[in-house]
């Protein structure tokens, strides 16, 4: 059994890795930890993890982390890069679900969060942990950075063309929808119900801080700076990302077969037959990424449809899937059924 | 390996079945029907299940059926009472979803149901599928008439205090709220999202269907007519169902031990901790009915408060909690994982 | 024109009293106070007042308030209490939304808000202000204390009976559900979209502050201690309250009818037909109250069905329905417009 | 007092125009339509109006149509094209919010409705209703083809940068998001509550019927066919629309003030600060269009930001701004309220 540990777990995406750690047939949770809640029952936060689950949080310094094969960083970010190394040092994998390790470039880390990094010569060796692009990597990693949401849902809907070479990789658009989930379990006005529900709105339009995320992938796979409109918005459901993705196709290629055929041995990613148009709804709870592609019009632009659930492809199911990876497992443990509909 | 059968699967509890079945280690799902989808694939209209089942819609009088050991009727009332018949000849168990076999007094089910019962003579042998009530009769049973989602509730909330004797059993009163999934997939101006959306209301004051339901369960536990008045509301969600019950106590007995004594072993019943209260979404998509019982304002009025999802504990849960119990199975085969929440 | 101040603005009370004051034909917003938003515009918070209102949010303090003929506290509990006095000498109309004078007995509102009541000389003079039970004293008065959404309910669908003198005083119980603004404009985690969308809770079982309210109603209309079960719901939508109030009749009057009259010459109450099932979306954002009788299974217990949008009737509609009487104008003016449905 | 007729008044498009009109100072509702509901009470469907209209409904052949000066049509495509020619006969003025009159092209419509057209001849004459565009034409009409939902959006947030002819005309990509309503009231699985909430997808990418709408509007401001790619999505919310649009700039022209000064005049075009998220709710229930423009990440892509409440703005409320220009009324009559929020 894999000894875990989670850092912060008293938010959604920490209590969605709770959700599915506690049914993985490899794992034991070891420690749970979370500074404002230390000493209560995790069931107290989570009634629906009443039956499965006796911890109560601990301390974050609390004995019981360094006994951990493997930790999960559930934190906001600046947490993770203060405490990784000596984790590290123990050799404890390490999963970090926040932003500390997703960029490369320390100084545009500080541009976008608006502190110095304090683990700048991790950087390197973090990998990033979308396993369609970098699961070799993955698997041999100490430290993986997780993806963020808007990300995951929006680079997997890009890998097959970009690979391909075959749009201009200086007009693409993504525009992205999340349910309100995204923005964490923390008071707030902004995300009451009140202010939320029946309502649409985008957001952050002059920069997110998925957008340096997002370019940097796209520039992996290109060799150049992509040029990238972003724009993300709000959307009243929990759960779940829509990326909309418009792009200029410069070949006549069958996309339809180019993704099938790029995705077809993963797991989790889901081409779904021309003409379609995938809800979130289909992917919640589940770790899968469904994909659908379309050229409307009969012109060059190219639709990608992207649905994925934020708090699974986008976080937790991604951090457990990484973490079968680096732990020898089957990639699919403990993540293998079907989404909750309707 | 269970093979199984699923009659009418195009409804929210059909898919609920199928979203359970998939999974469940000792079944193997052979046959799905559907007079109005035939031909189509079951995943084109539910597909959060792509890749767990391949299966068309077959026609309801499709060969196969036969070979299943166990049929389940997902149809609406009227439909199984003239099928089960010829397939409990076959020595075929049958689990009804519908209706058609809960009422003992197939005259009171002709009044409420508005048509003739065509089975009566089934329903002495149809054993009601609550297995907090009735578990031993379940496992040896060939038919089983699946509760009602509001009866699933209502009833688990006034097991211990009817069995101790202790309320004034004239004067019970049940308000009672649902999701909009239990008025099912049909085409229906009344269950728009824009009918039912930021709203709510009490429907079928002068008389629900499952009124009748609950009574005959609660006649049978006391031994004489309850006095019950039933009020359903529905609430804008789409799973869930909280019963507030309110009964006058006639002993100062201890309530919450009550619940807990009655409902320590079962492995469906959670009785919070004095001074909860349970949300749906603590048990959504989850088999399980979360009880808290209160006395507010030290008067000799106790107030149940009883979560279920009606499409897992009040539908498809349920019926494959009684499928175990039918097939010697471990009760929870199937059933044991936490509630999707957020 | 009436000069009116409204202090505290930034709630949904506050912003709510603004839509219907910008509109009202002979009204002047003259001072909007913020403690915390002074010097914003009024609209960078409520932009759906884009071009009505020009005003920033003044220092509580700001001079200005001396100048109005009426001021509104759209406060938190506590604060009006301490500033009433001082704008009563200068002969200032005063509405307090807030609960500060809405119970008579100073230790009682102690013992359920948790701390001293700095105004007690004033409470004998405060006027409840529910029109339908108070009008003549509303009009004359100087200080009214505006009743609470719950109790607005609750309180509307129990005159009639109570008057009439025909149920059982003893065994009321009142099932109220309301959406979520109830819980007003304010950082927290509990009403997140998130914890509270698609899911259904009872809360303050044990006690919630609109029980005492309710209750001082009730037993002036009857002229002893009423017997109250009250038991509040948080439900997944904006605004709007349904009251399920159960009560067992003592004499076979034909309630319908006894509705219908008391209720005939009330502007903001709609009896509805027999059979009716008011829905909340039926008065959302109009100062209505619609009301259902009904006797299911020809027992002795009636079911009320009473609903309001609890930020209209249920506070700032109401209380311009109380400027208006205690200014001199038709109780209706500026309140008469549809609900908003869908 | 304007006389008034509305056929087919049982849909959302239908009751919107009754609250807004039973509150219009010079509209007096004289007859109200529907084939399916005639006989009942208006009130009896849309209990939101009760107090405000005791109409029935009467049948669509009924004597009354003829005493109206105007007549709206609310029905679905290929009705109003049968009936319209004999009323202008009558010299009673026609506003059809339907999509009969709204494409000049015979032909194109029959592409995209799959009928023929039947009133080919009146097709000239029609002017489309968007006063923002065709206002000085809309005042001398007898026949005004009422904008879609959709175009109404998307066509507001491009007149000015068409107008200045400062983008690419041929890469205008508009990402569209609809509120429920936009589907109608009608019977139909795909839009129940459980279908819809908590979901979020495409629809109709390969082509959507507002699609040659817009683009007839955008070539008659550019004189040449505009490149569009327009992409609907559905929202888990009643009523709203939100347009992101996004165009190449080919000046670097100041668009903030460009928006400033184009619709400087208009009385339900708010072009608000530069930076602004509008949000849908900020309109619901009004006749306001919200604009905001952006130029992220300093590029020469230029995102534009359109909220209309899509029953108002994109449909009764437009209807009625056409309606008082036809009638020489101040076009803000009976539509000047704030929105309703939350």
């Amino acid at each position: 059994m894999i000894k875990v540990g989670i850092i912060g777990a008293t938010g959604y995406t920490g209590s969605e890795l709770l959700r599915l750690l506690v049914k993985h047939p490899q794992v034991e949770v070891h420690v749970v930890t979370s500074r404002t809640e230390q000493g209560k029952f995790v069931t107290s936060l989570f009634p629906n993890l009443r039956g499965y689950i006796d911890h109560e949080f601990s301390a974050p310094d609390t004995v019981g982390l360094e006994e951990c094969d493997i930790v999960f960083f559930a934190t906001p970010h600046g947490t993770a890069m203060n405490q990784v190394s000596s984790l590290l040092e123990k050799r404890i994998k390490i999963i970090d679900l926040s932003a500390d390790f997703r960029l490369k470039d320390a100084a545009l880390w500080t541009k976008w969060y608006g502190q110095s990094h304090t683990a700048v010569e991790l950087l390197e060796q973090a990998v990033y942990g979308l396993p369609e692009l970098n699961r070799k990597a993955i698997v041999t990693a100490s430290l993986v950075a997780n993806p963020g949401c808007y990300p995951t849902a929006v680079i997997l809907s890009l890998i097959p063309l970009l690979e391909a070479g075959i749009i201009d990789t200086q007009s693409i658009i993504a525009d992205a929808k999340s349910g309100i989930s995204g923005a964490g379990r923390k008071a707030s006005i902004n995300h009451l119900y009140t202010e939320t529900s029946e309502s649409f709105k985008a957001y952050s339009v002059s920069g997110h801080r998925h957008l340096p995320e997002i370019c940097q992938a796209l520039d992996t796979l290109i060799g150049e700076p992509a040029g990238l409109t972003f724009v993300p918005h709000l959307v009243p459901m929990i759960r779940g990302i829509h990326a909309t993705v418009y792009v200029q196709l410069q070949s006549d290629t069958e996309i339809q077969k180019l993704y099938e055929d790029r995705y077809h041995n993963e797991p989790f990613i889901d081409v779904m037959p021309a003409g379609s148009h995938p809800e979130t709804r289909a992917v919640r709870g589940s770790n899968v990424c469904r994909l659908a592609v379309h050229m409307p019009q009969k012109g060059n632009t190219a639709v990608i449809l992207s649905v994925i659930d934020n708090l699974v492809k986008g976080a937790a199911g991604q951090a457990i899937q990484n973490m079968n990876l680096m732990c020898g497992l089957d990639e699919s443990t403990g993540l293998d059924f079907p989404a909750l509909s309707p």
